[in-house]
């Protein structure tokens, strides 16, 4: 078993629904769902760290910078990177730049509904994400409903509601 | 994308409620739960086929052979195994011994808690082998709960309730 | 068992998370959410009908007026509304005196957490509702979070985010 | 308001599933699920209290007359009792006849499908029940899947899976 650290940097995956604005946001303590994710899929040897806690449409290159210098600093070589679906291919491909020549497995991914919603494809791709992380080569990669995608063809099919070829 | 076949055997993963018996057991009409994980999963391109319907602990070597058998002759050459979890791993020496020098990568999965029952494992662990299915190379592994297992470390950790070293 | 029926005009309780703009709204064909929360509580008996399908702040007393007749046309006398939470008292009262003088039980009800995130007060006060409806004498109440209100003291408490004294 | 308090006896609503065991049972360490319906209920004021929690094919006359004792002692005049729904009838009949003349509104209650295993009627019936406590004379009833039964009635149809006329 590789030792796996995973990264949350927010995204649909850790939206909760708030009664009082009746609005899908982050948790008003900034707390992510992904340690209870874990938990219902068994799985406790990861490492959870809260890197930020960003809708990705307000992800910047400032943000993305910070991120592969975490990546670069952790002594795991297999991270998982939540993230949100909007913006996660062109952190991908940021990453991918970024951190050519690590050794490195970097395996993005998040979810289309929230993991606090029930009926997520949250736990589906994260279980797919640390499996991914273990199995791949140094690189960048996202895993979304089921798939692989190498980081130049990370992109949420919109119309389909899914990430696809 | 590598086209990717689902084989359904039964085990905890597939068992529901019966709210006349108050017992957890199979659909009455022999259904599985598979293609509802997929759909929350957003995750289409599989093709699932029922093999058959047993709990772990009434399989056999017959049982085992005929599944051998489906895996030779499936078209594709990822397929993902979804099976009870107190014989998995007989099973997946099973067939790691009869599917030697076949070009076929086949992952064993399942769950400790059945997927109608909500916050199971299930979900997880069937996202992380559809993805193993497709990365690693031909061979009989499992996986469960975040991890990769070669067939002959395959084993319930029945004091901690679930896969581990 | 008196013959129950349940006008819906929508609120929270029957909004849905739209995957592709990560917005809660109702179903895009309008459809409602009750008929699934009466079939998990075993409940076959009340029928259930689409009266129009609003956010409660957009709710008029046009749409009350429309309401109150649709009340004194039903055969049933044990009557259930679904609404929003926020003017869930302004509807209440417009019924309690439109309908002065009539046969007619009628519980307001809703839910602070939409009935398709799961965990919701959905099932909890519509259950409620019902057996109200049919215990309670002629006039408007509203059944909220264990509690039933008489039509000039029901109202949203949005420090505690739940109907309350 | 009227205060309310429930008496916890254990039943099919209490029931969790057990990985190791694959079966379902009481918590291991006794405790109940009641508090987690209230909870997204968002119904805060009653007291919860664990009489017993059996099983309720277990249920002898001796349990039933510690619990009208409980009853007659409790300082609140409405009550819900959580029951197993094989001998609800019986225990309903029993409280009927042992409280005649007690100023006591008892309503008892529970469901076919645990609430752990979620998609169960538990807090539909139990917010009706609770409900009911508030608003029926003196006197012994169920309620379950949106009907009021007197203690003469209360039966399971085991037929249909629900409470029924």
């Amino acid at each position: 078993m590789k030792p796996v650290r995973i990264l949350v940097t927010g995204g649909t995956i850790d939206k909760v629904h708030d009664p009082y604005t009746e609005a899908l946001a982050f948790a008003a303590d900034g707390s992510t769902q992904i340690p209870e994710i874990l938990h219902y899929g068994r799985c406790h040897f990861p490492v959870t760290q809260v890197a930020m806690m960003l809708d990705s449409l307000n992800m910047t290159d400032d943000h993305r910078e910070m991120l592969a210098q975490t990546i670069r600093a952790a002594t795991e070589d297999a991270l998982v990177v939540t993230h949100g679906t909007s913006t996660m291919g062109d952190t991908a491909r940021y990453l991918d730049t970024a951190l050519k020549g690590q050794p490195k497995t970097v395996v993005l991914t998040g979810a289309m509904r929230p993991f606090s919603l029930f009926h997520s494809d949250g736990p589906f791709n994260l279980g797919g994400a640390i499996i991914a992380a273990q199995c791949l080569p140094a690189g960048v990669h996202g895993v979304m409903n089921g798939r692989v995608f190498v980081a130049g063809n990370l992109k949420k099919n919109t119309d389909l509601g899914r990430f696809d070829v």
